[in-house]
Protein backbone atom coordinates (compact mmCIF):
# COMPACT_ATOMS: atom_id res chain seq x y z
CA UNK A 1 0.00 0.00 0.00
CA UNK A 2 2.56 2.41 0.67
CA UNK A 3 3.04 4.72 -1.80
CA UNK A 4 -0.01 5.24 -2.89
CA UNK A 5 -0.50 8.84 -4.58
CA UNK A 6 -3.60 11.25 -3.24
CA UNK A 7 -3.75 14.63 -5.01
CA UNK A 8 -5.36 17.45 -2.12
CA UNK A 9 -7.70 19.23 -3.95
CA UNK A 10 -9.15 21.96 -2.17
CA UNK A 11 -10.20 25.90 -1.70
CA UNK A 12 -7.16 26.01 0.78
CA UNK A 13 -4.81 26.83 -1.59
CA UNK A 14 -6.34 30.36 -1.73
CA UNK A 15 -5.40 30.73 2.30
CA UNK A 16 -2.42 32.89 3.01
CA UNK A 17 -1.31 30.01 5.02
CA UNK A 18 -2.10 27.58 2.53
CA UNK A 19 1.75 25.93 2.54
CA UNK A 20 1.17 25.10 6.00
CA UNK A 21 -2.44 23.48 5.90
CA UNK A 22 -0.54 21.41 3.12
CA UNK A 23 2.08 20.23 5.23
CA UNK A 24 -0.43 19.47 8.32
CA UNK A 25 -2.13 17.15 5.53
CA UNK A 26 0.43 15.54 4.28
CA UNK A 27 1.61 14.78 7.52
CA UNK A 28 -2.16 13.37 8.46
CA UNK A 29 -1.59 11.31 4.58
CA UNK A 30 1.76 9.77 6.18
CA UNK A 31 0.28 8.41 9.34
CA UNK A 32 -2.02 6.67 6.94
CA UNK A 33 0.51 5.19 4.85
CA UNK A 34 -0.36 7.75 2.20
CA UNK A 35 1.42 10.33 0.07
CA UNK A 36 -0.46 13.50 -0.07
CA UNK A 37 0.18 15.44 -2.85
CA UNK A 38 -0.61 19.31 -2.46
CA UNK A 39 -1.27 21.64 -5.16
CA UNK A 40 0.55 24.34 -3.68
CA UNK A 41 4.05 22.83 -3.06
CA UNK A 42 3.50 21.66 -7.23
CA UNK A 43 3.27 24.80 -8.42
CA UNK A 44 6.68 25.87 -10.14
CA UNK A 45 8.27 29.44 -9.34
CA UNK A 46 6.14 31.37 -11.88
CA UNK A 47 7.90 32.40 -14.96
CA UNK A 48 8.49 36.38 -14.58
CA UNK A 49 9.16 36.45 -18.35
CA UNK A 50 5.17 34.87 -19.03
CA UNK A 51 2.41 36.99 -19.28
CA UNK A 52 -0.23 36.84 -16.33
CA UNK A 53 -2.50 34.38 -18.15
CA UNK A 54 0.33 32.28 -19.80
CA UNK A 55 1.48 32.46 -15.85
CA UNK A 56 -1.71 30.70 -14.93
CA UNK A 57 -2.49 28.65 -17.46
CA UNK A 58 1.49 27.14 -16.69
CA UNK A 59 -0.35 26.65 -13.17
CA UNK A 60 -3.48 24.50 -15.10
CA UNK A 61 -0.96 22.26 -17.23
CA UNK A 62 1.30 21.58 -14.08
CA UNK A 63 -1.84 20.53 -11.89
CA UNK A 64 -3.01 18.16 -15.14
CA UNK A 65 0.10 16.47 -15.51
CA UNK A 66 0.72 16.18 -11.68
CA UNK A 67 -3.00 14.28 -11.33
CA UNK A 68 -2.37 11.94 -14.09
CA UNK A 69 0.62 10.67 -12.09
CA UNK A 70 -1.69 10.18 -8.41
CA UNK A 71 -3.87 6.82 -7.79
CA UNK A 72 -6.95 9.12 -6.23
CA UNK A 73 -7.96 12.42 -4.82
CA UNK A 74 -9.05 13.77 -1.73
CA UNK A 75 -11.43 16.67 -2.29
CA UNK A 76 -12.39 19.42 0.27
CA UNK A 77 -16.41 20.06 -0.96
CA UNK A 78 -16.66 22.87 2.04
CA UNK A 79 -18.45 25.85 0.31
CA UNK A 80 -16.69 28.66 -1.43
CA UNK A 81 -17.64 31.75 -2.56
CA UNK A 82 -21.73 30.63 -2.40
CA UNK A 83 -23.13 27.38 -1.78
CA UNK A 84 -21.27 25.06 -3.50
CA UNK A 85 -17.67 23.92 -3.81
CA UNK A 86 -15.16 25.13 -5.06
CA UNK A 87 -14.81 25.14 -9.05
CA UNK A 88 -11.34 24.57 -9.31
CA UNK A 89 -11.97 21.44 -7.49
CA UNK A 90 -14.71 20.20 -9.04
CA UNK A 91 -12.95 20.72 -12.12
CA UNK A 92 -9.82 18.48 -10.60
CA UNK A 93 -13.00 16.11 -9.50
CA UNK A 94 -14.39 15.19 -13.27
CA UNK A 95 -11.01 15.10 -14.08
CA UNK A 96 -9.76 12.10 -12.29
CA UNK A 97 -13.01 10.59 -12.47
CA UNK A 98 -12.90 10.32 -15.79
CA UNK A 99 -9.49 8.98 -15.91
CA UNK A 100 -10.71 6.48 -13.52
CA UNK A 101 -9.04 7.66 -10.06
CA UNK A 102 -11.20 7.40 -6.95
CA UNK A 103 -12.73 10.49 -5.74
CA UNK A 104 -12.67 10.79 -1.52
CA UNK A 105 -14.27 14.12 -0.97
CA UNK A 106 -15.34 15.94 2.42
CA UNK A 107 -16.82 18.83 3.73
CA UNK A 108 -16.44 20.69 7.05
CA UNK A 109 -20.02 22.27 6.55
CA UNK A 110 -22.92 19.20 7.35
CA UNK A 111 -26.18 21.48 6.57
CA UNK A 112 -28.27 19.96 3.49
CA UNK A 113 -27.75 21.22 0.09
CA UNK A 114 -31.30 23.09 0.17
CA UNK A 115 -30.48 24.94 3.58
CA UNK A 116 -26.86 26.18 2.24
CA UNK A 117 -28.95 27.33 -1.27
CA UNK A 118 -31.48 29.22 1.20
CA UNK A 119 -29.10 30.72 3.84
CA UNK A 120 -27.44 31.70 0.36
CA UNK A 121 -30.02 33.18 -1.01
CA UNK A 122 -31.40 34.81 1.79
CA UNK A 123 -34.53 32.23 2.84
CA UNK A 124 -36.13 34.01 -0.66
CA UNK A 125 -36.64 30.08 -1.84
CA UNK A 126 -39.97 29.69 -3.83
CA UNK A 127 -42.15 26.56 -5.05
CA UNK A 128 -42.56 25.62 -8.17
CA UNK A 129 -46.40 23.99 -9.13
CA UNK A 130 -44.16 21.01 -9.52
CA UNK A 131 -43.20 20.84 -6.20
CA UNK A 132 -39.46 21.47 -6.72
CA UNK A 133 -37.82 24.63 -4.74
CA UNK A 134 -36.10 27.07 -7.23
CA UNK A 135 -33.74 30.50 -6.34
CA UNK A 136 -34.65 33.81 -6.52
CA UNK A 137 -33.03 33.55 -10.08
CA UNK A 138 -35.61 30.92 -11.24
CA UNK A 139 -32.75 28.01 -10.76
CA UNK A 140 -34.40 24.74 -9.45
CA UNK A 141 -32.75 23.84 -6.37
CA UNK A 142 -31.50 19.95 -6.61
CA UNK A 143 -33.52 17.77 -3.88
CA UNK A 144 -32.14 14.56 -4.39
CA UNK A 145 -30.70 14.70 -0.76
CA UNK A 146 -26.89 14.88 -1.87
CA UNK A 147 -24.17 17.24 -0.54
CA UNK A 148 -23.81 19.12 -3.38
CA UNK A 149 -24.74 18.99 -7.28
CA UNK A 150 -25.25 15.46 -8.89
CA UNK A 151 -22.22 15.23 -10.54
CA UNK A 152 -20.30 15.95 -8.10
CA UNK A 153 -21.81 12.86 -5.74
CA UNK A 154 -21.76 10.80 -8.55
CA UNK A 155 -18.55 11.20 -9.23
CA UNK A 156 -17.36 10.14 -5.39
CA UNK A 157 -20.17 7.33 -5.51
CA UNK A 158 -19.63 5.86 -9.29
CA UNK A 159 -15.53 6.18 -8.54
CA UNK A 160 -15.64 3.59 -5.38
CA UNK A 161 -14.94 6.62 -3.33
CA UNK A 162 -16.67 8.37 -0.23
CA UNK A 163 -17.77 11.62 0.99
CA UNK A 164 -17.53 12.47 4.94
CA UNK A 165 -19.06 15.81 6.03
CA UNK A 166 -18.51 17.38 9.60
CA UNK A 167 -19.55 21.16 10.81
CA UNK A 168 -16.45 22.66 11.87
CA UNK A 169 -16.22 26.31 13.63
CA UNK A 170 -17.40 29.07 10.87
CA UNK A 171 -13.52 30.50 11.39
CA UNK A 172 -12.75 27.11 11.27
CA UNK A 173 -14.76 25.74 8.18
CA UNK A 174 -11.48 26.47 5.69
CA UNK A 175 -8.90 25.16 7.98
CA UNK A 176 -10.62 21.95 10.36
CA UNK A 177 -8.71 19.20 9.38
CA UNK A 178 -11.18 16.93 10.67
CA UNK A 179 -13.68 15.52 8.49
CA UNK A 180 -10.14 15.17 6.17
CA UNK A 181 -8.20 12.75 8.51
CA UNK A 182 -11.67 10.79 8.51
CA UNK A 183 -11.49 11.01 4.76
CA UNK A 184 -7.87 9.76 5.35
CA UNK A 185 -8.12 6.94 7.40
CA UNK A 186 -11.34 5.68 4.88
CA UNK A 187 -8.96 5.90 1.63
CA UNK A 188 -6.21 4.36 3.42
CA UNK A 189 -7.91 1.11 4.23
CA UNK A 190 -9.97 1.10 0.72
CA UNK A 191 -7.15 1.54 -1.19
CA UNK A 192 -4.92 -0.51 0.80
CA UNK A 193 -8.11 -3.43 -0.15
CA UNK A 194 -8.22 -2.98 -3.12
CA UNK A 195 -4.18 -3.08 -3.79
CA UNK A 196 -4.38 -6.57 -1.89
CA UNK A 197 -6.79 -8.39 -3.73
CA UNK B 1 -18.18 16.98 -39.67
CA UNK B 2 -21.70 16.60 -40.35
CA UNK B 3 -21.99 13.68 -36.87
CA UNK B 4 -20.10 15.84 -34.72
CA UNK B 5 -21.69 15.45 -30.79
CA UNK B 6 -21.09 18.45 -28.89
CA UNK B 7 -21.80 17.99 -25.23
CA UNK B 8 -24.29 21.37 -24.22
CA UNK B 9 -23.55 21.97 -20.23
CA UNK B 10 -24.35 24.84 -18.17
CA UNK B 11 -26.85 25.55 -15.47
CA UNK B 12 -29.73 26.66 -17.39
CA UNK B 13 -30.80 22.47 -16.83
CA UNK B 14 -31.98 24.16 -13.74
CA UNK B 15 -34.22 27.25 -15.19
CA UNK B 16 -38.13 25.96 -15.55
CA UNK B 17 -37.88 26.62 -19.28
CA UNK B 18 -34.49 24.24 -19.31
CA UNK B 19 -36.14 21.98 -21.97
CA UNK B 20 -36.73 25.11 -24.45
CA UNK B 21 -33.69 26.08 -23.93
CA UNK B 22 -31.94 23.23 -25.18
CA UNK B 23 -34.31 22.81 -28.10
CA UNK B 24 -32.79 26.40 -29.40
CA UNK B 25 -29.11 24.91 -28.71
CA UNK B 26 -29.91 22.22 -30.18
CA UNK B 27 -31.35 24.35 -33.17
CA UNK B 28 -28.50 26.43 -33.49
CA UNK B 29 -26.06 23.62 -33.66
CA UNK B 30 -28.06 22.15 -36.12
CA UNK B 31 -27.63 25.32 -37.87
CA UNK B 32 -23.75 25.11 -38.09
CA UNK B 33 -23.49 21.41 -39.01
CA UNK B 34 -23.31 20.13 -35.48
CA UNK B 35 -25.69 17.63 -32.93
CA UNK B 36 -26.14 19.35 -29.84
CA UNK B 37 -26.58 16.87 -26.85
CA UNK B 38 -28.25 19.23 -23.81
CA UNK B 39 -28.42 17.15 -20.55
CA UNK B 40 -32.21 17.61 -19.55
CA UNK B 41 -32.78 16.06 -22.93
CA UNK B 42 -31.23 13.12 -21.94
CA UNK B 43 -32.54 12.01 -18.42
CA UNK B 44 -34.76 9.19 -17.90
CA UNK B 45 -37.77 9.11 -16.52
CA UNK B 46 -36.78 8.64 -12.88
CA UNK B 47 -37.28 5.42 -11.62
CA UNK B 48 -40.25 6.25 -8.61
CA UNK B 49 -38.61 2.41 -7.19
CA UNK B 50 -35.43 4.30 -6.11
CA UNK B 51 -35.04 6.62 -3.10
CA UNK B 52 -33.84 10.67 -4.23
CA UNK B 53 -30.09 10.05 -3.46
CA UNK B 54 -30.44 7.16 -6.01
CA UNK B 55 -32.06 8.74 -8.52
CA UNK B 56 -29.83 11.97 -8.33
CA UNK B 57 -26.97 9.52 -8.91
CA UNK B 58 -28.43 7.75 -11.68
CA UNK B 59 -28.74 10.89 -13.55
CA UNK B 60 -24.91 11.61 -12.66
CA UNK B 61 -24.41 7.76 -14.20
CA UNK B 62 -26.20 8.51 -17.41
CA UNK B 63 -24.40 12.22 -18.09
CA UNK B 64 -21.00 10.81 -17.51
CA UNK B 65 -21.89 8.18 -20.23
CA UNK B 66 -23.73 10.36 -22.58
CA UNK B 67 -20.60 12.88 -22.12
CA UNK B 68 -18.26 9.71 -23.28
CA UNK B 69 -20.21 9.67 -26.50
CA UNK B 70 -19.39 13.02 -27.53
CA UNK B 71 -16.91 14.66 -29.43
CA UNK B 72 -16.14 18.07 -27.51
CA UNK B 73 -18.66 20.15 -25.52
CA UNK B 74 -19.66 23.30 -25.11
CA UNK B 75 -20.13 25.01 -21.62
CA UNK B 76 -21.92 27.69 -20.61
CA UNK B 77 -19.21 29.57 -17.75
CA UNK B 78 -21.81 32.67 -16.38
CA UNK B 79 -21.33 32.89 -12.96
CA UNK B 80 -24.03 30.77 -11.19
CA UNK B 81 -24.80 31.23 -7.17
CA UNK B 82 -21.53 33.28 -6.38
CA UNK B 83 -19.07 34.97 -8.89
CA UNK B 84 -17.50 31.34 -10.53
CA UNK B 85 -19.61 28.92 -13.06
CA UNK B 86 -21.40 26.09 -11.85
CA UNK B 87 -19.77 23.26 -9.84
CA UNK B 88 -21.46 21.21 -12.24
CA UNK B 89 -20.29 22.22 -15.46
CA UNK B 90 -17.16 22.65 -14.36
CA UNK B 91 -17.21 19.21 -13.18
CA UNK B 92 -17.99 17.99 -16.49
CA UNK B 93 -15.19 20.15 -17.91
CA UNK B 94 -12.68 18.26 -16.35
CA UNK B 95 -14.11 15.19 -17.24
CA UNK B 96 -14.31 16.10 -21.13
CA UNK B 97 -10.80 17.50 -20.50
CA UNK B 98 -9.06 14.03 -18.97
CA UNK B 99 -10.92 12.26 -21.88
CA UNK B 100 -9.16 14.41 -24.37
CA UNK B 101 -12.19 16.01 -25.78
CA UNK B 102 -12.24 19.70 -27.23
CA UNK B 103 -13.42 22.15 -24.63
CA UNK B 104 -15.29 25.56 -25.69
CA UNK B 105 -16.63 27.79 -23.22
CA UNK B 106 -18.69 31.49 -23.24
CA UNK B 107 -19.87 33.28 -20.61
CA UNK B 108 -22.94 36.11 -20.70
CA UNK B 109 -21.03 38.12 -18.15
CA UNK B 110 -17.44 39.89 -19.77
CA UNK B 111 -16.63 41.30 -16.06
CA UNK B 112 -13.27 40.85 -15.04
CA UNK B 113 -13.02 38.18 -12.32
CA UNK B 114 -11.77 40.37 -9.73
CA UNK B 115 -14.26 42.70 -10.31
CA UNK B 116 -16.78 39.93 -10.22
CA UNK B 117 -15.22 38.27 -6.61
CA UNK B 118 -15.45 42.06 -5.71
CA UNK B 119 -19.06 42.90 -6.21
CA UNK B 120 -19.87 39.22 -4.37
CA UNK B 121 -17.95 40.24 -1.42
CA UNK B 122 -19.75 43.54 -1.32
CA UNK B 123 -16.32 45.43 -2.08
CA UNK B 124 -14.93 44.80 0.59
CA UNK B 125 -11.62 42.72 -1.28
CA UNK B 126 -7.80 43.39 0.90
CA UNK B 127 -4.37 43.50 -0.04
CA UNK B 128 -2.09 41.05 1.07
CA UNK B 129 1.65 42.14 1.71
CA UNK B 130 2.43 40.06 -1.30
CA UNK B 131 0.41 42.67 -3.53
CA UNK B 132 -2.31 40.05 -3.97
CA UNK B 133 -5.96 40.66 -3.57
CA UNK B 134 -7.93 38.75 -0.99
CA UNK B 135 -11.59 38.68 0.15
CA UNK B 136 -13.46 39.23 3.30
CA UNK B 137 -12.74 35.32 3.98
CA UNK B 138 -8.96 35.44 4.00
CA UNK B 139 -9.09 33.48 0.45
CA UNK B 140 -6.57 34.93 -2.44
CA UNK B 141 -8.26 36.30 -5.82
CA UNK B 142 -6.69 35.01 -8.57
CA UNK B 143 -5.07 37.95 -10.83
CA UNK B 144 -4.08 35.81 -13.93
CA UNK B 145 -6.86 38.26 -15.81
CA UNK B 146 -8.31 34.71 -16.94
CA UNK B 147 -12.17 34.47 -16.93
CA UNK B 148 -12.59 32.02 -13.88
CA UNK B 149 -10.61 29.65 -11.95
CA UNK B 150 -7.91 28.78 -13.52
CA UNK B 151 -8.09 25.39 -14.07
CA UNK B 152 -11.23 26.25 -16.04
CA UNK B 153 -9.47 28.04 -18.42
CA UNK B 154 -6.21 25.77 -18.73
CA UNK B 155 -9.29 23.49 -19.53
CA UNK B 156 -10.38 25.52 -22.61
CA UNK B 157 -6.88 26.17 -23.87
CA UNK B 158 -4.96 23.15 -23.23
CA UNK B 159 -7.94 21.13 -25.17
CA UNK B 160 -7.38 23.48 -28.20
CA UNK B 161 -10.98 25.51 -27.41
CA UNK B 162 -11.67 28.78 -26.56
CA UNK B 163 -13.86 30.99 -24.50
CA UNK B 164 -16.05 33.84 -25.75
CA UNK B 165 -17.49 36.06 -23.14
CA UNK B 166 -20.20 38.94 -23.96
CA UNK B 167 -22.60 41.01 -21.48
CA UNK B 168 -25.61 39.94 -21.61
CA UNK B 169 -28.55 41.82 -19.95
CA UNK B 170 -28.87 40.91 -16.22
CA UNK B 171 -32.60 39.64 -16.58
CA UNK B 172 -30.83 37.24 -19.46
CA UNK B 173 -27.98 36.27 -18.97
CA UNK B 174 -28.92 32.44 -18.04
CA UNK B 175 -30.79 32.19 -21.49
CA UNK B 176 -28.92 34.56 -23.85
CA UNK B 177 -27.22 32.50 -26.79
CA UNK B 178 -26.05 35.19 -28.47
CA UNK B 179 -22.52 33.83 -27.07
CA UNK B 180 -23.19 30.68 -27.16
CA UNK B 181 -24.12 30.43 -30.95
CA UNK B 182 -19.95 32.33 -31.49
CA UNK B 183 -19.20 29.80 -29.79
CA UNK B 184 -21.13 27.09 -32.00
CA UNK B 185 -19.80 29.34 -35.07
CA UNK B 186 -15.76 28.60 -33.69
CA UNK B 187 -16.57 24.88 -32.74
CA UNK B 188 -17.99 23.97 -35.77
CA UNK B 189 -15.05 25.70 -37.90
CA UNK B 190 -12.21 24.00 -35.36
CA UNK B 191 -13.61 21.02 -35.17
CA UNK B 192 -14.14 20.63 -39.50
CA UNK B 193 -10.69 21.85 -39.95
CA UNK B 194 -9.56 19.05 -37.63
CA UNK B 195 -11.35 16.04 -39.27
CA UNK B 196 -10.15 17.49 -42.50
CA UNK B 197 -6.83 17.51 -41.39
Amino acid sequence: MMGKRIYLAGPEVFLSSAREIGARKRAICEQHGLIGVFPADEEAAGDPALSRPDQGLAISCAMERVMRTCDAMIVNLTPFRGPSADVGSAYEMGFMRALGRRVFAYSNDDRPFLDRVAAFSGGALRVRPTGEYEDPDGMAVEAFALHDNLMLAGGVIGSGGCLFAAAAPHAERFTSLVAFERCVAQAASDLGRSSRS
